[in-house]
């Protein structure tokens, strides 16, 4: 028997509906390339969306359609993503940061057909142009008076879309319909393309809406740092104008000045992005002796937490942490570390402790650690294992079936994260499964021993990685990137984790170098580092 | 194209499940109807809930029978609805305040395989036995040792469900299926029954676990004072373990002093009931002096708020009331009352004015207003209409296909309740179409007179009905109980409105009488009214 309640597909043109109907005088304010700072309603965001949807549909879009973006958060981006995603468009962020080559290999993976980009990015796509194999439009964001010269036969975004009518249906297609296109960052290996629903985007949207999620109102200010091109900006591009909260849109500057002016004077109350960009904020306060009196709470995932960004966020700003972890392939977010109950009468070191954790699934997403047999480990907050996860807004497998089957039987999709869960379902990434370093037959956490080495105030960036040993299969060699000016020892990298880790897990050996290759995320390349280090022999082997 | 996301059923299973994994510890704090307080947990709820399942099984439950309970909020009331609906079973909630002959019609209405009840309803039960056509098990809430004598050859629920295996599949079924059944209150008619889906149970637990519906997180109290027969306790038996927090179940005891004292001793943050509710409580607080220190938001519905409430709690007690509407076919939360933005900075008047309107739909529940001939209405504020609604856990029509289609062709459903709504979605009910009085063409809210008139102090209820007016059609009587040892005048009352009202709304007679009747949950039964009435002639007429 079913029951008898109406048919309401989640489509995320919903979203912006609503936004328009309950909250059209809350604004988007985006710093725009040139600058200036420009402020649009939620009412001028759908009537501009609406518009987009006609100039795709006038130049051929159709349903299933890819539209690509290699764009910074602003309301221009925004109008892109509603007004392709309302059509049935599949809308396509490209990560502008990624080599040019591996953008013309994405593009072109995708088949994307129009291509909305930034200034910014003119001389990438005009360098990539003869590569792209089914770009048919080129539109950049801009008037006529800011276009710049092109080679592209590009069209202004604003004359694109000004003076098409409002009127075009949204949404008429099942909830399943394919509806954004977004690839890994490529840390571990070539990027992989992560189709997300209707559906996933919806619910995404609603499990990060509740309040020990992100869990913002109406009455918040937002400031995505995290740029949509980065896993939809952690969803608050379809999370903000759900709730009807203002949108603060840094666009391409997200230095610490930039960001600290855009805080201050609209009043922030929650901010999301990786540790590289609060590491730049927090340097700009200290140097001019800066508070953040609005500012309620900062949400930074993506890479771990170090220690100095959460304390001095929660105790020189009195500002609150929530650490999250997710992937692309799980829309992103999967685990946020708001405090739990047990945890809140606990004093400011073992709260602080927590909260360097990754913090627990919301309603909608469900973790738990195999061994390499698939079987079950406990959650004891000790055992670590192979990281798994179901639920509402993960992917099932890649564009065009690259990777094939990733699904266990279960249907729980294995993160390649390393982690290990507590009776309270905290869990704490321990490594990267490719990254893990086996050292008679036993698992070493690359990251454990990274996090600890980068407090000292000489290194600016560690990596462990393993190398082969002929006794213990691999051993850990941990590489150091000195801080500018610093010239650190080996003995002074490795007092640093005495006492702080098992003995066993001690380096073999430290080497320095001038910088750790990143990928385009800003996360270590050691893909790129074990290539480096691939001939090295250890003085213990 | 479709993308490529996991297939997750919103399925309510999950909604305990995750508690279970995640919350384990967090509380259900239950007075027995002994009187006694009972303490369990998430993960307790989670074995009872999967013992009860199995002692339907065993007692032949299949997929989409329906399973009843006539039971005031407890744990053990809890279980049964998880462990009914986690093997696709249909729960059925009962109102115990109808007449026992409308119990025995919805029971045989909805064919009621097993019935688990309170001992406090013992008497209706053994009353309507020989009436009940379907029902084949009995259980009440009981132990061994407070099992009443019975002629049911009930089972106590403990031992119905004492050492069952906790092993049951949950959820294996299509999220569509039918998970509960609740007729409405009777208050226009005889009762009809809305089949929620799974789906829309999990959809509705979301649109409410939003910041500005109701935002409770696993920190938070929540005491439900608000039944469960009542509209699903207002979701609040799927939201609250849905995001952890605990649970405070008041059982049968909900006078100011039972409240107040669990209110007090629990540490409560959230609590949710109808306005009469507060009304006694507030009565206990001012009577002994009492304050509410832990108490933040107060959600009050099912009818108008009245002023001296929510003055009373916002401005005496410091807690935040949110007004709420909503009805059994909207699961039942359709706008609640949390301030806009554009309303943070206005002056206390002006807030308590927009807090006396019912509220902003969240993301999930779309509202407008049409007039008789379907056709939308402005959200200007100004201009009344039908209000009709649609979104992800509303009503597509009743149990047995009773009342024939209730959509309109855009897929809206007519609530039957007269409404304006302003530019920013506020709503505010004056009416429902059955009770508006029609003078001369145009409508009076008789909602608005009455509101107007319990601000009288010797006035305890009031109640407008249209009289037939042989010029005007129908013209106002306005019905006066008044408060207790009072004995107010026509002319008190009429003096309270002047002003306050338009002068033509003026009602043209005013009579007193003991007792307004009430229905089922509470509210004015106008029907009775208007029958009791029927022949009374205005002395205008
Ligand atoms: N809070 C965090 N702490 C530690 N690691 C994190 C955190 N958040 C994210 N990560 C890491 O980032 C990964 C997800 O990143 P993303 O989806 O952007 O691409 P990637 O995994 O780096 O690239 P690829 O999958 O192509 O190799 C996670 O699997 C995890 O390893
Ligand atoms: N905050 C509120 N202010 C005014 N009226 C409210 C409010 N909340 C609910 N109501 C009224 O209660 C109705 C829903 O009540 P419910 O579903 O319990 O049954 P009922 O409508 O009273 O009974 P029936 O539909 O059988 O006649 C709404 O349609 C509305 O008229
Ligand atoms: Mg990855
Ligand atoms: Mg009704």
């Amino acid at each position: 028997m079913l029951g008898i309640m109406q048919d309401w597909p989640l489509t995320v043109n919903k979203i912006l509906e609503h936004a328009n109907r309950i909250n059209p005088t809350r604004e988007i304010i985006t710093r725009r390339v040139e600058g200036n700072i420009v402020r649009t309603t939620y009412a001028d965001l759908f009537k501009q969306s609406k518009q987009v949807s006609n100039a795709l549909v006038d130049g051929g879009i159709k349903l299933g359609d890819r539209v690509a973006t290699l764009g910074w958060n602003s309301e221009r981006h925004m109008a892109s993503w509603y007004g392709a995603m309302g059509i049935g468009a599949v809308l396509h962020t490209i990560n502008p940061r990624l080599h040019p080559e591996q953008i013309a290999w994405i593009a072109n993976h995708a088949e994307d057909k129009v291509l909305i980009f930034d200034k910014t990015f003119l001389p990438i796509v005009e360098a990539i142009k003869d590569h792209l194999q089914t770009v048919e439009t080129f539109v950049i964001y801009a008037d006529a008076d800011t276009m710049p010269e092109n080679n592209l036969g590009a069209v202004p975004f604003d004359i694109w879309i000004d003076g098409r009518s409002t009127n075009v249906r949204w949404g008429d297609f099942p909830e399943d319909t394919a509806c954004g296109l977004c690839y890994t960052s490529g840390t571990t290996g070539d990027p992989k393309g992560v189709l997300y629903s209707h559906r996933s985007n919806v619910l995404h949207t609603m499990i990060t809406m509740q309040r020990d999620a992100i869990g913002m109102g109406a009455n918040d200010s937002v400031l995505p740092v995290v740029p949509m091109f980065h896993a939809n900006a952690w969803g608050l591009a379809l999370s903000c104008p759900a709730v009807g909260s203002n949108m603060v849109m840094p666009g391409a500057q997200m230095d610490g000045a930039s960001i600290y002016e855009l805080l201050d004077t609209e009043k922030v109350t929650i901010t999301a992005a990786v540790p590289t960009v609060w590491l730049m904020l927090l340097n700009h306060l200290q140097e001019n002796d800066l508070k953040l009196p609005h500012l309620e709470k900062v949400i930074i995932g993506g890479s771990a937490v170090p220690e100095r960004i959460l304390r001095a966020f929660e105790e020189d700003y009195e500002v609150d942490v929530v650490h999250a972890w997710g992937m692309t392939e799980t829309s992103p977010l999967g685990t946020l570390g708001t405090l739990p109950p047990h945890m809140m009468d606990a004093d400011i070191d073992t709260r602080m402790e927590q909260k360097l954790k990754q913090g627990r699934p919301p309603f909608g997403v469900e973790l738990k650690i195999v061994n390499d047999e698939g079987e079950d480990l406990p959650n004891d907050g000790e055992t670590s294992g192979r990281l798994v996860v179901r639920g509402a807004a993960i992917a099932a497998g890649y564009f065009k079936g690259v990777g094939g089957n990733v699904l266990d039987d279960n249907g729980f999709f294995d993160t390649g994260d390393v982690a290990n869960i507590d009776e309270y379902g905290t869990m704490t990434i321990t490594d990267r499964a490719k990254d893990v370093i086996k050292s008679g037959g036993e698992w070493i956490s690359s990251i454990d021993i990274e996090n600890i080495a980068v407090g000292h105030p000489k290194v600016a960036n560690a990596a462990a990685i393993g190398i082969y040993h002929p006794k213990w299969d691999e051993r850990p060699l941990l590489v150091v990137q000195p801080a500018p000016g610093e010239t650190p020892s080996k003995e002074d990298v490795l007092a640093q984790l005495e006492g702080k880790i098992a003995k066993w897990w001690t380096p073999d050996d430290v080497v320095f170098v001038d910088e750790i290759p990143l990928g385009a995320t800003g996360k270590i390349n050691k893909l790129a580092l074990r290539n480096q280090f691939k001939d090295y022999k250890l003085p213990t082997a």
